[in-house]
């Protein structure tokens, strides 16, 4: 563990799943209701640091989110990524995404265009948001 | 395969590597030298469309490339991803980051901030192109 790690230090969101070596979260971003994080207990930077066992349980945990967020969210698509430029302690973003999402077909990370149609944006927001206790739910019995 | 799709159509870049169900791809991006991709061959949108066998193939893909990219280019981090908004064809990123390259340490998808030392980045660029024939062949042999 280091200790100037905001991952190391703490959880990095509301924890919905924790076992011995990884930990899933949800972000709470409210442009992406019901992105989660999936994050190595260990503080190492890239996925080839790990065994191929430990790759293998973190993937896991990645592609039962993605599961569970397709089945529960029902998203357009779900986009998948390790970066940790900022924080090189591994974790993967699992981030439902909808046509019309504040990004879309840009990935989350690009300049926001000008939110054209918020009252729009905010009706699908209240939709995804009504199934995330489902969410949570599916997916703690899942992991 | 699907007509209209771009990564059904064509190799999406110079192919490193071909094999029965996937290949790998030079992306050939002058601000990033070494961004691959690993591109499945079915025209599958998601992680969770393929059975665990085909999971596995493909990350192996994605480990081997990162694996050479750290051992013969010598990146500060590699960012891994998967996302498909405009192309939902399988396909992952795998990109070499340097401290200082165009977006350090935003993503690559991130507004680029004003270039402050060109001369600098140049440099690095050739000194990572000089070592990415190298990289071809290694990535060649590994996969």
């Amino acid at each position: 563990m280091k200790p100037d790690c905001p991952l190391c230090r703490q959880d990095g969101g509301a924890v919905l799943w924790r076992g011995p070596r990884l930990r899933v979260v949800e972000v709470g971003d409210a442009d992406y209701p019901g992105y989660t994080r999936v994050i190595w207990r260990e503080h190492v930077a890239e996925m080839t640091d790990l065994d191929a066992a430990a790759r293998a349980e973190l993937m896991e945990a990645v592609w039962t989110v993605e599961r569970v967020q397709r089945e529960v969210l029902g998203p357009d698509k779900v986009n998948l990524a390790s970066l940790g430029n900022m924080v090189p302690h591994l974790h993967w973003h699992v981030i439902p995404r909808w046509r019309g999402d504040r990004h879309f077909p840009d990935a989350i990370w690009a300049a926001a265009p000008p939110d054209r149609d918020p009252a729009a944006r905010q009706e699908r927001r209240q939709d995804i948001e009504a199934r995330l206790e489902q969410y949570r739910r599916s997916l703690a019995q899942a992991l």
